[in-house]
């Protein structure tokens, strides 16, 4: 309907998560309305993500270095191994600062309907790690639903032969959450999990 | 946070409308994971975008041929003009294909905050392409919005010396539409609408 070149973008930014044909095509528009400012912007930060970035063959981050940034970081305690599915997960533990330790990125969750295995998630590299450090910390870090709970558990019985410490993350609370909007799962969880005060 | 690229690509793609940063960080990871299928694909739509796509001086369409495909299909009526804000209102006629005229398409509303006077929507060229025709029809497709209407009454005045047939969109139900759902402006100017039956 509209010319060639504007439907192809539109029928591509349509696929990015978060954006519908409509959304896509407002999104277009604004690519257009702003090719100096915003179009050509993003063409060269694309063009550069695409020459540059890559997976981590170490632990599945993107980054432009292989290793990456984070696996050769010498500030980072090499002992301590937190487990995420997926790259938005690390992301989202580096905005924390919480963490100070390196990284496995799983990509996924096991799925037999997906044909997704241990080898797709680089299992064995994560089992290679632990069983080459004696001490090493593997923090499970999934997220809580059925699918990465059965994948937490897989990688502990996995990682289990390698004498790794194998923790997974505390339930409780969200900081700044109001009870009653938890489900009861985590309220029961939270009471489990109760800690000295002062 | 991430590798600088792909922290670039996050802020660009935040500026669409629609994403936020955080789904702006979900469509950039969805495109580093198919650089083949998505990347790519996107990167040579933006740069056949970037490269081929204008604004067609007569009525101020996107495409990719000035005057635009709309403006030289020798199958629509020049006499008949549909002047819209947007080209997503133009794009939302074509696809109800109800309309076989000419457009003229503003690109925003009169707004003295955001200094958009006449010039910046093209009211001169669309005066004096009403006075060029006699007998030509203007149809006044702007939204409901005070905005829209402001600029429709501004656009009415000035096309009023052309003797240009000047109309506007019915107002009414919407097909499909619910009767509880619509405001009592709508309903009031349905009820003054009605047409005969059978």
């Amino acid at each position: 309907m509209a010319a060639a070149p504007i439907d192809e973008l539109v029928r591509l930014l349509a696929k990015l998560p978060g954006l519908g044909p409509r959304s896509a095509r407002r999104a277009a528009l604004a690519l257009l309305r702003r090719p100096d400012t915003l179009l050509a912007p993003l063409l060269t930060a694309l063009e550069l993500c695409a020459r540059t970035v890559r997976r981590c063959s170490l632990c599945g981050n993107l980054d432009t270095a292989d290793p990456c940034a984070l696996c050769t970081d010498p500030n980072r305690d090499p002992d301590l191994v937190l487990v995420v599915e997926q790259v938005e997960d690390l992301w989202a533990m580096e905005r924390a600062g919480a963490f100070r330790g390196r990284y496995h990125v799983l990509g996924g969750t096991l799925s037999a309907l997906d044909a997704v295995g241990p080898e797709e998630l680089g299992v064995d590299r994560l089992v290679r790690r632990a069983a080459e450090r004696p001490g090493i910390e593997v923090i499970l870090a999934l997220s809580g639903t059925v699918a990465g709970q059965t994948t937490a558990h897989y990688l502990a019985e996995r990682l289990k032969p390698t004498g790794a410490r194998i923790t997974r993350l505390g339930y409780g609370l969200p900081v700044g959450g109001e009870l009653n909007y938890l489900d009861e799962g985590t309220l029961a969880a939270a009471l489990a999990g109760r800690r000295p005060v002062g």
